[in-house]
This record gives C-alpha cells, sequence and structure tokens, in this order.
C-alpha cells in the first residue's frame, strides 16, 4: 500500500480536528479494517446475541465535558457498542423488512460525511448527483423524467411526502394557508386492510384524523377487492364525504402481497382520486424482467413512495418520493424566505433546491451512497438479487410444505414466508403461545432471525428475505432449527 | 501499519459484496487517505468554485444496467464531485448557518453504516447509544432526564415533532382519530417575526395552515416584543381562536438574536400555552459558561428543537427533539401494528423503539457520530468553540466598525454578522444591488462565502461563524476581499 502523504503541517487544523493528523488517519485505516473484517466474516457469528445484563448501565454516564480523544471513544466502540448488533448484516437475519447494506454503500457515507454538504440548495455539484438519482429511480418505476422528487429517510417519509401532496391538490381551498379546517367535506382515503402503519401516521400527522383512512378488505392472497373499494368510494359520497386518494400496495409488510395496481390506476381515474403507490417492498420489482409483471400499473400513480434501503441493500436511511406532478410537488413544500432567495450566480445560485420538495431545509448526501452503488453493481444485479431472494422464499416455502410438522401460512408472492410450527393436535391459541416462545429461542440461539406477525388471529413467524447475503444453505438450516426448537418445546 | 488480515475466503461474502475483499480494503484505505488529504489541506483551496459548464451534462446519463465496479464508481466521484464541493468544510465558509463536519464524525458515519442498524427499535445495543446520547441533549438544555427525545434529521424535523406534539396536546378532541376539523376553534400559534420558516412549514404540513401562525413585532435588536405578544394573544381570544403555542427563538437566523425565553416560559405559564423552543442555533449556547445566560429560560420549555449538525460540527444529518412530557410525545407518534408487536425476550424485546416518538419507523445509527464526537471532544470544547465564534463575530463587527467603507446592520448578539459594503452617497436602492454583485463576486473569488438577507428592506452580508476551521486571520482576509471587490465594482 502506497504511504500517506503527510499533510503541510496541519495548517487548515479545526479546533475538532485531529491535533495529530497522522495518528488519526492510522485509526481510521484501523476503523476500516476492523469493519470490513466484521462483514467479510459475519457468518462465522451468531445472528443476533442478547444483550448482557450489564451493557445498559455502560450507556448512563453524564455529559463529558472532558475530551477521551477518538482512540479511546473508537475503543469503547468496539468494547460495547460492535459486538452487540442488531444482526442485519447476516445471511440469516429476515426480520421485519430490512437490507443487509454494503461495504461499498458505507464507505459512500464516509465520503457525504466528509464532503459535507448540504442538499437543501445551492450551486454545487452534490445537487447534480442527487438529480440523477431521481432520474433513475422514476426510471426504475416508468415516471416521466420530467417529475418531482426527493431523497428522503425511507418510506414513511416518502409516503408523508405524496400524502401531502395528495392532500394539498384540491381546487378552491388554499390548505397550506387556511389549513384543513377550511375543507368544506371531510376526506377520504382508501388502502387495503394490509396497509403499512406508516400512511395511517402520515394521514394523522397531515390533520386529516385516522379515520379518514378507509381499509378495504382484501382477498385470499391479501390484495385490495377492488369492488368493495368501488362500493366504499360511491357510500362516502353518498354520505357526503369527499373521496381524495387510493393507497396501493405494492408489496405488503404481512405477507409481500402486490395489489392490482393497473385496476387501482383505472379506478382512480374514473373517479377523479389521486392514486399513491407505497413502493417500499415492491416498486423495485420493476427492474426485474422475471417480476415486473406483479407491480404493472404503479407507473400510472401520482405519486410513489420507494425504499432504497431495503432490498437495494443501500445502508440506512434511503428512501424517495415520486410525484407525477412536480409543479404540486413544490408548492407543497417551497417557501422561500430572504435569506434563501436565490441569486443569478455564486453559492445561492443553481436550479436544484431540494429543500422546496420536503420537510427537511437541511439535508445530507445520502444521494451518494445510492450513486456510488447503482454505478458499482448496475442495476441488472440488483434484478438478480430480486430474482434471487423471490427463489429463496419459494425453496423456503417448499421446504415448509415438505415438512410434516410446518405449516405455510399465506401465499408466497415474492420474498416473504409466513409459517408457523404445527405438529398437529394443537388449537390456535396453542399453536400460537408454541409459535411465540420458538421464535424467541430461535432468536437466542442466534442460528436465524425471522420475525413474525399475526394473519387471521394465527401467530406467524415470517421470513423476509430481502438479504443479499442469504444463500440456499440458510434456508435448510433456518428450517432445521425451528423444527428441532419446536419438538423441544414439545417435549417440554 | 498492520498489514490488514484477509478474511477466510470471503466465505460470507454476499452478491452485493465485494468479489475481491482484499482489493476492496485497498480502495477504501485509498478513500479514507485522499478525504483525510482533503480535509487537512481545505485551507489552500478556493472555498467555492463556479460548476464548469459542462459539469450537470455528466449527470444525465440513463439508468446504469451493467455494473461499473467500485474502483471505476470512486474514480468518477474523485474526478466529477470531490472537486466540486459546496465549500463548508473551508474555514471561511459562513453561509446560512452550517457546520464543517469533522474527521471522526465521517468515520462515525462510515462506522455506523457499516453495522447499520435500524433504529427503529428492537434489543440491540445502539439504542442505548442514542438513549445516552438523547440523556445528554437534554442535559445540554436542562430538561429533566425522563423527558421524551428523538434525534431526527435536522431543525425543520425537530420543531415538527414538537409542534405535532403540541398539535395534540388538547383535551376533549382526539386529533390522531379525528382531526383538525374536529377542533371547535382555529388555533394561534405565536412566534416573532424573525422565526425559521420552518415554523411556518411544519404548520402548514400540521394541516393548521400557515394563517394560524401570529408573527409578533420584534425590538431593535431582533427580540420578540412580549408586550405586543400578550396583546396579540387576548385580542385572538377574544375573537374566539384558540391560542396554543408560543415558539421562543434561541438564535434566530437573520441575525442569532435571542428571545427573552423566561419572559416567553412565564407568559405561556399565565395562558396556559404550550411553550416550544426553535434552538436550532443556540440551544448549545448552554453550554457555555460564558453565554449560557442568553438562553436562560430555555429549560423550562415543553419541547426544544436542537441542531447538532449545526454549531456542534457532527456530520448532517444530526438534530434533536426534546419534548418535557414523555407520554404526550410518545402518545402523538406510537402505532403498534401486528408486525410490530414487541416480544418478552429475543430480538424484538427491550425498552427503547424510537419510532414511536417520530414520523420514521426505519431510522438510521446517526446516533453514533453524536456519540463518538462528544466522547472525543468533551462537552467542554465544544464551549470553547462557542465561545471563540462569539469572538469571531465580535471582531468582524469591529473591523467593520472600524472601516469608513463598511457598515454593520445588526447588532451581533452570538456568531453572526450582517454588514454592507457602504462608500457613501448611494441610496439602499443602489447598494442593494452593489451588494447584492459584490457577494457573487466575492463567492466567485474563492475567498470568502458569507450568504446574505435583506433586514428592513437593505440587503446585508451575513457572516455566520459557526465554523472551527475558522481563526482571526480569516476575517481580516474576508474583510479585505469586500473592500477590494466593493471598490472595483464602484470604479465600474
Amino acid at each position: 500500500m502506497e504511504r500517506p502523504r503527510t499533510p503541510p503541517s496541519g495548517d487548515s487544523t479545526g479546533l475538532l480536528d485531529p491535533t495529530d493528523w497522522e495518528a488519526f488517519r492510522a485509526l481510521a485505516h484501523r476503523a476500516v479494517d476492523e469493519a470490513l473484517d466484521d462483514l467479510a466474516t459475519v457468518r462465522e457469528r451468531p445472528v443476533w446475541r442478547p444483550l448482557p445484563d450489564e451493557l445498559p448501565a455502560q450507556f448512563h454516564a453524564p455529559l463529558p465535558r472532558a475530551p477521551q480523544g477518538a482512540d479511546a471513544a473508537y475503543a469503547d466502540y468496539r468494547q460495547w457498542v460492535a459486538p452487540w448488533q442488531m444482526g442485519n448484516t447476516h445471511p440469516r437475519f429476515w426480520s421485519w423488512y430490512m437490507g443487509a447494506g454494503t461495504p461499498f454503500g458505507a464507505l459512500a457515507d464516509f465520503l457525504a460525511a466528509a464532503l459535507n454538504p448540504n442538499m437543501g440548495g445551492g450551486n454545487h455539484v452534490a445537487n447534480h448527483v442527487e438529480a440523477q438519482v431521481l432520474d433513475w429511480c422514476k426510471e426504475i418505476v416508468g415516471l416521466p423524467l420530467e417529475s418531482g422528487g426527493l431523497l428522503v429517510s425511507g418510506a414513511s417519509m416518502a409516503n408523508f411526502v405524496g400524502l401531502a401532496v395528495a392532500r394539498n391538490a384540491v381546487e378552491g381551498v388554499d390548505l397550506r394557508t387556511d389549513g384543513v379546517q377550511a375543507l368544506p367535506a371531510r376526506t377520504s382515503w382508501y388502502a387495503s386492510s394490509e396497509v403499512h402503519s406508516c400512511v395511517q401516521k402520515a394521514l394523522e400527522l397531515l390533520g386529516l384524523g385516522s379515520r379518514a383512512l378507509r381499509k378495504v378488505p382484501v382477498d385470499a392472497e391479501f390484495r385490495i377487492d377492488l369492488e368493495a373499494l368501488e362500493a366504499m368510494i360511491a357510500a362516502d359520497r353518498a354520505a357526503g364525504l369527499e373521496p381524495r386518494c387510493v393507497i396501493g400496495n405494492a408489496g405488503t409488510i404481512n405477507t409481500g402481497s402486490v395489489d392490482d395496481l393497473a385496476g387501482l390506476a383505472a379506478i382512480c381515474r374514473r373517479e377523479g382520486l389521486w392514486f399513491h403507490v407505497d413502493g417500499a417492498i415492491g416498486a423495485v420489482l420493476a427492474l426485474s424482467p422475471a417480476h415486473r409483471h406483479l407491480v404493472a400499473g404503479i407507473e400510472q400513480a401520482d405519486s410513489i413512495a420507494i425504499d432504497l434501503h431495503k432490498w437495494l441493500q443501500v445502508p440506512f436511511e434511503a428512501g424517495c418520493a415520486l410525484v407525477r406532478d412536480r409543479q404540486r410537488h413544490r408548492s407543497t413544500f417551497a417557501l422561500t424566505p430572504e435569506y434563501l432567495e436565490k441569486t443569478e450566480r455564486g453559492l445561492a445560485s443553481g436550479p436544484l433546491w431540494f429543500s422546496e420538495y420536503g420537510l427537511q431545509l437541511s439535508r445530507g448526501f445520502r444521494a451518494l451512497k445510492v450513486w456510488l452503488s447503482f454505478k458499482e453493481h448496475g442495476l441488472d444485479r440488483y434484478a438478480e438479487l430480486i430474482d434471487r431472494n423471490i427463489r429463496h422464499a419459494r425453496a423456503l416455502a417448499a421446504l415448509v410444505e415438505a415438512a410434516p410438522d410446518l405449516e405455510l401460512m399465506a401465499p408466497v408472492v415474492i420474498n416473504i414466508v409466513c409459517l408457523r410450527f404445527n405438529p398437529g393436535g394443537l388449537d390456535d391459541q396453542r399453536l400460537n403461545a408454541l409459535n411465540e416462545e420458538l421464535l424467541i429461542r430461535l432468536h437466542e440461539s442466534g442460528i436465524a432471525a425471522p420475525s413474525y406477525t399475526t394473519l387471521g388471529g394465527r401467530y406467524c413467524l415470517r421470513a423476509a428475505i430481502a438479504n443479499h447475503r442469504t444463500d440456499e444453505r440458510d434456508l435448510r438450516t433456518a428450517v432445521d432449527a425451528i423444527q428441532r426448537i419446536g419438538a423441544e418445546l414439545i417435549r417440554g
């Protein structure tokens, strides 16, 4: 390795810069090595392990007044933090719905923080990086490049952005000035009973109230019932309510089910409703030639929420909000006080002021990790990952169906598998308790970490395989552990 | 330097991991070296320079389908991104109000992304790191440790969180269920005319409408007029409106002015109003024994927004929302669907579910850079930085006052200096145009980057010195450049 250059006597050194740049450089290299060693060997360790009882007490010291120095602070990190991970970097972590991250993605976050631009606006190149990433996201889902867009913390915020624009997209009322109290009627927002809770949270925060969210029944494959939706819209209109928006699920959190998006788009067109798609999980199915038919119709949405830190494995946080009507998007958020007036030239010029498209004014350079990751891998490789994880899910489902003591609890549409241990002869109540304890013991074993949900009152283990480190071996390992722990519990 | 260990044959390697871990390790070391070289020598380069005309076109390539590899992607970053920075790492960047970042803060973002936990909840140690950072923030401003808190993207979101809790903190109406339309009257929210635009944006998004924000006049030092506030509250009550909240400024964006927070707290107590403090800029004054008197009363707030990526130099994004009443904080945001039910043990257990205190479900490990930075430097050093930057601002103001062709435009309370070039004999309109062009040429010169604002219709150059790399030399350098460019413009 080339010997690092010595900077000229730290002339630029600030009060919070290293007093000894070479010593800091050595620390940074060590930190990189240790982090990469951890990632390259993650398979050898347990997915998760319980925190030692004495650990939380380490985090109750008062505000440190005296300096400890970077080396000692890093040593504390290695001793008290790094070993007790959540586990989602591990090949057998399938809880909730998360990505595993990548080494280059992590390095990109270092580069972004070292450059440390503020992506609220101004004339600097980082804004062009974000604009390109947004164009790429539009291309993935088939929205026109002239659509509005914004990188955000994740799908909770991306859904919030889309629904905020939808809320304000009303003629005759100036929502920004006069607020929700100026609306002549209560609005109705439709989504299936499988909709993610962040949609409810968004409607509550937007001042519309959770009762504005009308939950539409689903079919046996957990897809929204289009006829029931149309009946609810008609009933609401008859009751003097104002139907405003339909939220389609492209990949539900419980089972990975995908609503008939083209069907929803047609209803929205006919009824004059805003069509929002929560694509946190499944919008990226559009990347895969083998699976993009599942999300056909997403390109007709008025707004879309996408997560990049889930299936695309970008480190947290990275989500994307897209809004077809860029002007409506901007007019929901733009505010230009005197201290943010743009100039014709200089630092405060430029066409890209992302703070006008969302809640944040100061914004970090999250675009860089997406940009570098997309360039590193190319999107065909992400499509390969999506196809592979779906194969994994089907293979896991096949193992479950072949096992006499396991039960598949929902159809596997994409990469989410709901199952339970069911040795026969037990009612749902006992099976629920049994599987709940089984899951905890599975976590404690460190072998695999699915999470759980409840479908029709029945507790399920739930494996969401959005993980680029998972391979076929891992599925068998997890099934074996589930069967073994289940049998142990039965034997008592 | 110790030779890096070779991991065992990349057995954990996932589809998006390096195919050659040693080659990637070499790239990571090179990236660290180049970023540290850039930071250690930043003073030698211009603060900012215009983007070459051909640069934006580099960012219009379509979605990359084929892999480019990490090395080539990084080379593109070095060629097209790294040289065209915003400039806020530089000692003479004083635009808007930003921190300069630190090397250890950037390294911490790498570590956070390599670990890649999801800080929405679960039983893993990273949540304890965030809890400790929140406790430290409470200690800084003097809120009780049992208060609610959340690390967020920045003060826009921190203000949104505080105001959302304030909105919902009403008896007799279930805002979450029934929405703003269920309120019996319109609410009024009070802040000085100097309040940051993000407060208006928050009230708009919360469905209250910008007309709910009552802007109270300020005195000659840009502090809220308490008598005018009381008169407005009385007038609103008489008009059937419902006064709900007062927002105090701890450091205004235009001039750094600090409202009489103790006076506002007393009014809020008397009137039964929620007391929120926007401390994005100035809450951290509480760290400095010499300056904490400026924010006396902040400890009486019901909610406080703090930025950590401004004066405390943590890389973007890092803000903090604190809410005295933890239960009200949680009850504004908590939602627990079946797929997020907590367990008694295992990965899904634990007491710290931060997703219940804000909009986001998935959350990154931004706590780590704050935790490591606070430990590295100790808070006394941040107090020293605050005192030093205030000294810088006073020294700059003294240089301005001593110069016959410069004019100080507002009192310097903390670290913000508003000035203009005024050679005499020109009216405000011509001075405005002159100073506007002067600022752009100053940016283009690369010598210094203040920003601008308008005070009473008069365009000002505005230096917000929240920069740990600034030293005394820089002030004189900037003043010289302003005088020189101004004189050149006058000569035509």
